[in-house]
Order: C-alpha cells, then sequence, then structure tokens
C-alpha cells in the first residue's frame, strides 16, 4: 500500500472510530431499511417525496431484476449507497475489516447487476422508464449518481486494488461520454447538480485515460454556455417526475447563468458552487491550465474573502441553500449545510495541489474543525444539515423564517446527504494532512507539476515553483505517513496531541534519492511558531505560511514545534451588518460559541468588554474533553418590564463561559451564539 | 349632519386631499382597468392567480347579468370596490363632490344588481359557481367580502342617508343569518378572514337589530371552537379554486386554534388578529361584557407589550404575514403590513371606547403617524405593504428571505389591499380624534356605557366609571368638531400646527343640560404638559394619562397646553435580541430614521454615543416639511479588507441626520434603519 496516512490523533481518532463503529453500521442498516428507526421528515418540503424510508438497497435489487418492486425516494437516492460505499473503502484503508469488505463486495456486485447492458447506471430510470435518461438534466441527479459511484469506486480501487468495481465506473463513464459531448448527435448539457466532474478527474487520475479528463473538461466548460439547457429540457419532459420542480430554480441556483471562466462571484447552491470548484481545481492542478487555475481563484476569494462564515460555513439562506451577496451573513437566518463546509474542504484540498499557499489550508481547517465537525453530535449517532451561529429555540419552532434552524441534531433524515458525506471525509482526513508534489508512483497519472509551476508563475514566488519533491504539512495531526515517491519512499512521524496541546514533533525521513523540500504550515491562530531542528536539513525561507526546510536524500530531520498561541478577538468585516460591534472568540483551529446550558438564557444580553480577560483552560470531563474559555462579561437586563422605554437597561456582572463550536447542542436544547457584542 | 370633525390640519390636510385627488380617482381607474397602468405582479407568490389589472367592476357586471365574461382575479377582489366606496363616504362627508357621489351611487345600483335575490352577495361564487358559495371558507373570502361592503354601506349611509345602500347590506346579513349560526342546518362556521364581524357591529350601530348584534358575537365566540372547521370544508370542496391552498396553513393562522376567549396570545395573520380584535373590542364596549373585555384586553396586552415593533407595525414574519413569539421582532425580515397597522388602529379605537386610557390613544397614534403612514409615498400614488425597520436594496434583491422587503413603494399590487385601506383609514381620521362617551342622537342604538361601567369596575378607577357625558381628545389635530348628544351639542375647537408645533389650544362648548367630563391626553412622548385653562370649568385629577376637565352646562372652557418635549432615546426590552445596544429615536409620535440618502452607505456601520447630543431642526423644503435631527455620532471602517480580522475596526466621527420614518423611501432606492448602534 502506498501514499498511507495514518492517523492516532486521539482527537480525531474518536471521531474516525465513531464513523468506523456507528456511522457505518447503521448507515448500512438505514439503506437496508433494518435500522429499525422512523427516519424524520424532509427538512424542507414534502414535494411529494416520500422520505419515511430508504429503500436505496431495495431500488438496486428492483434494478438488478432480483426482486420485483418500485422505485422509491428521491432521484438521489442511489447516491446514499455510493458514499457508503466510499466511506467504507477510507474506512477498510484505516482499518481492515473482512465482514464489512464482504459487505461492499455484495454491494459491488449488486451495483454491477443493476447497471444498463450500455453502462447506463441510476436505478431511478432503470425502473420508472429508461426512455426518460438523460432528458430532465436539472433535477434527475442521473450524472451526480454516477459521479459519487465514481469516486467510490476509485477510492475503493485504491485501497483494495478490486478491478471489478472500478470497470463499473469506466462502463459509466463511458456511457456519459457516448452520450455527452460537443460532437453532434451528443447531448450538449451537464448535470443539475456538480459531482460527475469531480468523479471523472478521479477516474481519470486512477486511470490515466484522457477522455475522462477531456470529459469532466467538457462538463465544466459547457456548464452556463446555454443558460436555459434545463429549462429546454423540461418544457418537453414527460417521463417520471424526476424534476420536483427544481427546473423552476433560477439559472444560479445551478451556477447556470454564465460559464464558469466568466464567474466573479458563487452564486446558487453553496454544495453545487464548492463541487463545481472542487472539480475546476483538480483540473487547474492537473492540467496546468492558467486561466482555469484564475477562474478557481476568483471563486475563492468571492467565498473566503466576501460570503464564508466565521465558522467556515456557506450559504446565506435557507432559499435555495445559496449564496446571497457579499457580505450577507445573517447568523440566525443562514444555511451554512454540513455538505457545503465539507465541500469547501474538497476545494480548499485541491487549490493547494495549485498553490502552495497556507490560506488554503488555513480555511479547509476553518471548514473541518468548526461548520463540519458541527454537523455531528458527539454520539455519532445525529446530524445537523444546516449549521446556524446563533440559535434561539423558541424563535425555531415558531419564526418559520427560523424553522429550518434546528436546535438539537436530527438522528437522520429522509435527504440523508451530509451525514455520509461527513462520513467520507472523516474517514479520508488523511489525505487532507499533507500535499504532495512530486511524482508518486500511487497513480498511473503523474501530477505534471513542472508544467503547473510555469503556467502560474506570474501568481507565485520562488519557492512555490516547485520542482522536483516538495511536501508540505497542512494540518497538525498525530500521524504516521509514508508517501512513495519515483526517487523512493518518504515517512513523515507527527507526534502531537493537537489540538489539546501546542507542540508537536515532526520527524522527517527522506529516504529518496532527491532532496525533499518540506513546507510546514505556520499557523496563522498562532502569534508565534517556534521550531527546533535536529538533522542536516537547511532551513530555507517561510513563504505564503510555510516554513520551509530542504532535506537532503537519504537524511532524516527532527522538527520540534511550538504554537504560542492566544485567545483570538475575531471581528468581521464592517460590511457584515449582523456582525458590527460584536466579537467572535477562536483559540487555536476553534471557533467559540456561548451555549445556554453554561450561560443562561437571552444570550445577546451578554456582552464582552473590549478588555475583558480571556481564560483557557481543558475540562477533561466536559463534552468528551474540551478547551473552555471563560470571562469576566455583562448582562443587561431590564428596569422596566415594557417592550420600550426611555431608560437604558443597566449591566450587571456576568461569567461568560465559551466553548468549541463543534460541541454545542450536545447538552439538550438551548440557546447558542457565536458572535458577542462587545 | 351629526357628529363631524372637520380636519383643518395642514399635516393631515395634505394626506387627506391626496386621498381624495389622487388616491380615490387613480382607485376607480383601477378598479376599472382604465388606469392605464400594469399592476405589479402579485408580492409573494403566483398561485397562479392572474393580477395583471384589477377587473373588479367587471366581475360586478357580469354577476349583475350586464355583461357576459368570467370572473377574474383573487376571491377577495369584491372588497376592493368596498373599500373603494367607503373611502368615498369618509371623502364626501369632507367635502362632497356630486361627480364622486354620481359614481358612488352608480356602483351601489351596481352592486344590488350583483347580489343574488336571496342576498347573498359575492361575485367570485355568483360567476363560477352559486352552488359552491359557503363550502370554502378558509379561503373563500366571501364573508370578508361582505363585511367590507356592509362597512361601506353604513358609512356611506350615515354621511348621505342613502337608504338603498343599507338595505343591500341588511340583505346580505341577513343572508348570512339564514346560513350561519348555532341552530341546526346552518352552518356552524365562521369566515377565514375576519372582517364579517366588524361589519355586522356596525350595521347592528346603524340599524339597532339585534340579530347582526348576535351574529357578530356568534362568528367571534364559534371560532376556535372546532379548529379543523376550514380544513374538514376543504376536504370536501370541489369547486372553482377558492382556496388556493390556503386550507392547509395551520389553524393558528385564522385564529382558529382555540377560542378567542382562551387566547393568551396573538397569533397568525396579523391583520386578521386585528380585525378580530376591533370585533371584539367593539362587542365589549357595546354589551359591556366583562368577559369579553378582558379577552380584549389579554391580546392587547400581548399585541403591545410583546409583539409590536417601535414603528406600531406588526406581523414578524412573512411566513403567512404572522405574529410569531413574544419578544420575536426581527428588524430587517419581519412584515409590519401596513393594514395591520390600520387594523391594529381600529383595535385601539375600540378599547377606548371601553377604558378611557391614554394607552390606547398613544399605540393608535405611533401605528398612524409612524408605520401606516409609512404605507404611502408622499406623492399619494406609491405604496408599501411592508413596513420594514431596516432595508438593504442590495439584500433585498438577493437574499430571497428579505425579497418581500422592497426598499422603494411600487404603485399597485394585484392584492390591493393596503392602499384603500390607507385611503379609507385617513379620510375617516376624524374619527380617531376624540372618544365620545354618552348617549348620541346619531345612532340608532346608544353605547350603554352604564350597564359597562359596572361590568369593567374592578378594572377601572373612579374617573373611568363614566356616566353622563364625556369626551376625550385622544390625537392632536387641528379642527373644529360638533357632537350632538340627547342633551344638546358640545362643539370643540383644536387649533394647532401639531405635530409640527408644541402648542394647542382647545375651545370646549358645552351646549348641552349636562355637564361635560372632558379629557385631554397627556401625551406620554411630551415630558410635560403646561395647560392654562380660562372658563367655568373645574380642572379634575389626572388619570390613565387623561387631563380631566369639568365643564358646566352651557358654559365654554379655552384650554391652552404646550408639550415640553425633548428628543427621546427608546430602548427596547432586552428580550428583543434583535435591538440589544441599539437605540430608536423619536420626537413627538415620531419615530426617525436614518437614511443611505443623507447618511450614506452601510447604515449599520453608524453608532449614537451614549451622550452625543441631539438637535432638533424643522426644515421647509425638504419632504414636504419635516422635523429633522442630527447628532454627531461615530462610523466603524476597516484597517484591513479582509473578511475576518483580529484588529478591531476603526471609528471616525460622522454626523447623523435622522428623518421621521414614515417619510422614508421618498429620494430613490437606499438603505434605511430605525434601530441604531448606542
Amino acid at each position: 500500500m502506498v501514499n498511507k496516512v495514518v492517523i492516532s490523533s486521539k482527537f480525531w481518532g474518536r471521531y474516525r472510530e465513531l464513523v468506523r463503529k456507528e456511522m457505518i453500521p447503521f448507515q448500512w442498516n438505514v439503506l437496508n431499511d433494518t435500522a429499525g428507526i422512523t427516519i424524520e421528515k424532509e427538512r424542507l418540503n414534502d414535494d411529494g417525496i416520500p422520505s419515511e424510508k430508504s429503500h436505496a438497497i431495495e431500488n438496486f435489487k428492483i434494478a438488478a431484476g432480483r426482486t420485483k418492486g418500485t422505485q422509491y425516494g428521491w432521484t438521489f437516492q442511489d447516491s446514499d449507497v455510493y458514499k457508503w460505499l466510499e466511506a467504507v473503502a477510507y474506512s477498510l484503508r484505516e482499518k481492515m475489516d473482512p465482514e464489512l469488505e464482504k459487505k461492499a463486495l455484495e454491494v459491488i456486485d449488486l451495483i454491477a447487476d443493476a447497471q444498463e447492458e450500455d453502462g447506463y447506471l441510476d436505478t431511478y430510470f432503470s425502473i420508472l422508464g429508461i426512455q426518460y435518461k438523460y432528458k430532465s438534466l436539472g433535477g434527475s441527479h442521473e450524472l451526480y449518481c454516477m459521479g459519487h459511484f465514481i469516486e467510490a469506486a476509485v477510492a475503493y480501487h485504491e485501497v483494495t486494488g478490486n478491478e471489478k468495481v472500478l470497470n463499473v465506473a469506466k462502463k459509466a463513464a463511458d456511457n456519459i461520454d457516448d452520450n455527452f459531448g460537443p460532437e453532434e448527435g451528443k447531448i450538449h448539457g451537464y448535470d443539475g447538480h456538480e459531482e460527475i466532474e469531480i468523479g471523472l478527474l478521479r477516474l481519470y487520475h486512477a486511470t490515466g485515460e484522457a477522455k475522462y479528463l477531456n470529459l469532466a473538461k467538457y462538463f465544466l466548460m459547457e456548464r452556463g454556455k446555454h443558460p436555459n439547457f434545463f429549462k429546454e429540457q423540461a418544457a418537453v419532459y414527460d417521463g417520471p417526475n424526476a424534476l420536483s420542480g427544481i427546473e423552476k430554480a433560477p439559472n444560479t441556483y445551478f451556477q447556470n447563468h454564465v460559464p464558469v471562466m466568466e464567474m466573479d462571484t458563487a452564486e446558487g447552491h453553496a454544495v453545487r458552487v464548492v463541487y463545481l470548484c472542487t472539480a475546476l481545481a483538480d483540473l487547474a492542478a492537473t492540467t496546468g491550465d492558467k486561466e482555469v487555475y484564475k477562474a478557481c481563484k476568483r471563486l475563492w476569494n468571492n467565498i473566503t474573502e466576501k460570503r464564508m462564515f466565521v465558522t467556515g460555513g456557506i450559504g446565506s439562506t435557507v432559499n435555495g441553500e445559496s449564496f446571497t451577496l457579499d457580505y450577507d451573513l445573517p447568523n440566525d437566518t443562514m444555511y451554512c449545510e454540513t455538505c457545503a463546509a465539507v465541500g469547501l474542504a474538497f476545494f480548499a484540498k485541491q487549490m493547494l495541489r495549485c498553490e502552495a499557499k497556507a490560506e488554503y489550508a488555513e480555511v479547509m481547517e476553518r471548514a473541518i474543525y468548526n461548520c463540519a465537525l458541527a454537523g455531528m453530535a458527539l454520539d455519532g449517532k445525529h446530524f445537523f444539515y444546516v449549521n446556524p451561529l446563533e440559535v434561539n429555540p423558541a424563535k425555531s419552532l415558531k419564526d418559520p423564517t427560523k424553522s429550518h434552524v434546528k436546535p438539537v441534531r436530527p438522528s437522520w433524515l429522509g435527504c440523508a446527504c451530509c451525514p455520509p458525506n461527513l462520513a467520507r471525509l472523516l474517514t479520508s482526513l488523511d489525505d487532507y494532512v499533507y500535499t504532495v508534489f512530486g511524482n508518486t508512483v500511487s497513480a498511473n497519472t503523474k501530477f505534471e507539476n513542472t508544467k503547473f509551476e510555469n503556467a502560474i508563475s506570474e501568481n507565485t514566488v520562488s519557492v512555490n515553483t516547485i520542482s522536483g519533491n516538495t511536501i508540505l504539512l497542512n494540518l497538525y495531526m498525530d500521524s504516521e505517513a509514508k508517501f512513495e515517491l519515483e526517487s523512493g519512499d518518504i515517512e513523515i512521524t507527527q507526534e502531537t496531541d493537537f489540538p489539546w496541546d501546542n507542540k508537536a514533533t515532526v520527524v522527517v525521513k527522506n529516504n529518496t534519492t532527491e532532496t525533499l523540500r518540506f513546507g510546514v504550515r505556520l499557523p496563522e491562530w498562532a502569534d508565534n511558531t517556534l521550531a527546533s531542528v535536529v538533522g542536516n536539513q537547511e532551513i530555507l525561507g517561510t513563504e505564503e505560511g510555510y516554513q520551509y526546510f530542504e532535506i537532503p536524500a537519504g537524511t532524516e530531520s527532527t522538527i520540534g514545534l511550538t504554537f504560542e498561541m492566544s485567545i483570538r478577538r475575531n471581528y468581521a468585516n464592517t460590511h457584515v451588518s449582523e456582525d458590527i460591534g460584536k466579537v467572535a472568540i477562536s483559540y487555536g483551529p476553534f471557533v467559540y460559541c456561548l451555549e445556554g446550558v453554561d450561560n443562561g438564557t437571552d444570550l445577546n444580553c451578554l456582552s464582552l468588554p473590549e478588555d475583558a480577560k480571556l481564560s483557557y483552560s481543558f475540562e477533561e470531563n466536559l463534552l468528551n474533553g474540551v478547551g473552555i474559555i471563560t470571562a469576566e462579561g455583562k448582562r443587561c437586563v431590564n428596569k422596566s418590564g415594557g417592550l420600550y422605554s426611555n431608560t437604558k437597561p443597566q449591566t450587571e456582572p456576568a461569567t461568560l463561559k465559551f466553548i468549541p463550536y463543534y460541541a454545542w447542542a450536545n447538552r439538550g436544547e438551548n440557546e447558542m451564539v457565536v458572535w458577542v457584542r462587545e
């Protein structure tokens, strides 16, 4: 096995074990309708789509001809199975489990059986009317589902070497290639929900077959060139209800308003946007296309500089689960879908392949440690789709504008997109720890960084004109890694209790025949990072947030790091009207919040004086062990009981107790705020 | 003519003239589809209901058999004609206009012709299927429309003595009485939108016929006893689309969740709630029923102490245009419909008949001078339905959560409820200036205050146990009034430039044979009200916000008033999370706001220091002449351009210029805020 990062971090280990021991088996039962739970009704509307059970495996059995029955569930029901399979692959990479592998193989056989002769793979249309395939792409999610399958197949193949699953994926991709493209007679279109582009690029990386790269590029570039594509398909569509009204959505919803190369702002459904961007950044990194890189950068900048919550959440409105406009970041009506934060981490990971800039790792870390992680309860069995920065349970209950904002995590929803997305992120977290530049032997394709380096040279500086072997350490996490490069292998060990300790010892063994350029991220959340180094390395400069070391071939270096950290007060840009006069507290990678159970009701009455001292301590027995922050703050209280008064409310002393945002809503229903008046 | 108040106030005179000269003729053209305008599409959704034209008069012509055609427009399209007729009645009271009277008489003939033989009056079902009448009351608006007709008819009859219109109203009311009530065989139900109750009570006051009082009481008390009434009707309804999905709304939407006597909180559609309360308070004042009064008081207290914006606006969410929960008063997503503020004034007016408490006049004044008046542009031709306390035009455009919040007033909407409601309020403003207790000769019924006085004695104090003639001066407004009581007439003259001056001279001539108890309101917004009195009056005490004088029979008193006013800083109860740390400025009856045209962009960046001096001045040439308030404030500005920073934004000096809220959005599209950080 090559390029393996074994995470031994206590913090992440617990989550990864939860996924392995709780989520994957639980989801397996859900997919098979044997979980013995009542799935909660769809979170937004009921559109007439039933969601009291999953039926996902059953749909495959019907499509495979193994049983009789009818399709049930969303048009994207298949993707639940694929995301499960992808998480299983990563889980097996972490820890082999013959029983789980057996289930996976059974599922692969089932998927293969459900695949049509021509390679088409989608149980919805196989069951309800194959003649309607590819005819309602605005809402059908056919390519979206196949994209997820391809991702799962590549992952499973990479981990286990299973050829069958890769062949099913190639056959599906070939079918797509037969049906879509610029050639006459093919459909000049794409899916309403981006994902196939990611899958095809992964398939290209796994197989080296250029047609998959070209097809991904075709989908990425064709999008938005003909903005009414979905509406025109919908106008003549008369098949089963694959559209569900989604074709009435504005073109921006689908990122179909202009071609991606012309987009200056992130518009529409947030998850779709970051999936689009993930594929686009992969394309940029893979081909070294400077213009593609610039398009990625425009969208990256717009999202992270103008449309991202301090938790790394994105999507400012429930309406279309969408972006809205620059600096519109309402804390209590936003969407901030877990999937979107996960997708933002995907995007960041690909951007790191384009440019060795710590900015990408910082956003990735922010999204993972805060918004994404908040998507899951500490028990691993309850999940948020929506991750608010301010909640009042009474308002969620009685104000329809906030009814999507849940104060406690439900167990499982009919539209089960987020939990499995989180599962695949957590199980594949090892892929985020490092970025490896240089020719690896694991893939059939070679990342041609030299080409890319020239392409974007005007945007990069000396160190970033990467040549030879370069590895970036992005995330601090107790782990052991081994990367097999053409010139030999590199082993990296991180010994750290991060995020609950501020020290890390990184041992790098360069067993290759080439000098290794090794960059360790200097975290933005540390006031200062002290490094002591033992070995023959040369200490290079710091650039774009990474401290570089040149480690000669055949030598080992030990880098001791200490992060000098202080509790940070974060202020939003004053264009963010909701946050003016307020402060968000952070420590290390964690954004903090006030929760009702610690701070009483009416949390907006609390304020943190500008000069209040903030104290950090670790509480072993709270929320599985968390660092808490306390401060002497104030609480405003009414003198009169009336609604309006000419007397200013008085303030009283109040002790504020902050907990990390990810850990909120694990102690029953209560209020929560991230932004506190200063 | 009896009980006439002639308003000569410059401030209100301009508005009333606009209604007479602009709104009424314009609306006439709209109703006849001769206005030459394109009516804007329905504000919330299009539900398949066409709204590009009014067709209201045409519907009547079709129902009357004068022409062929089909129904067009909302189920409540008829009410547009009735509200127009009601405003015409008040307008004729103010100023006779033979041409307008001729139009009104033609309309009355048309309505009479459209009325069914049995008295039923609703063009929607007369045209589309009379067999479906009264079968879809959740959404049909049949009784709602008839209620508006009855109000119009009573008003028109009172002003002109026209008997025909009153007879049509009685015939309609009789039909309702034939069809609804507790008796077997009658429908045990009521309308989805309260209004008929108000109409029936007015008809009772005009005719003295107890059956109308009883029917109103039946509707008020039956409501909510059988909460699924609308859903059950809807389940078997198969007629024309009168329901429009409204029957799917929760029972609270219709105030149908519990009987009104059991309601502790105002729930559901805000306009409906205040229409319900208006009728209920009329019933309390008319019958002296203590329990009914208590129910009114519970709802009054809940609305005004926990669910009312500082502008007098009500309705915290666009979703169902509804109340939500106590202290939930979001400034930028609320509804605050113009109709609801108008309805709150209706409710207050009736509460003043129950109790001589200035609190009711204060809320009435707040709603009229702020939220209601903001519903209309200074040109009298553009109207808000939604009256926000904070607007950012870019967010209204791009954030679907705020798409209902318009930054400029549209000209006319398909669902034309608010403009004519405002027209009837403004033309009948004379009815709000005073509350007359004592037996008047104008009505066929006698307000039996003596009965009521006992009934609510435990809630009232000495002065409020009204006996004999008592008149309250509620609103300061240059005017001449004459009230004919059984014991003679009373003339009251107010000479004042209020609201732009702080002095008023009130001359009261008691030409009756009884002592008059005269109460002048001591405005809550005045720090002190100085009174100098000339005459034989006895100066009684101050009670519940009114200063009382006893003016002997046959004498005249002249009361000179000076309101010592200061600019007020208003603070919301700390349970209102949106307003914590913020202040709203008021002066006299006006709430003030900051507008972009005066204060630049990003208005939330502005703050008003606690010790900043606020200066008032009158600007003759601004917005038809308004008092403005200026202060030296601050503006926060970013040091860094990034989205988040650990550096607190700096502040710079900035001059704040406040204008009265009612006058905003008359100078193009821009930002506006009422609540400013302190």
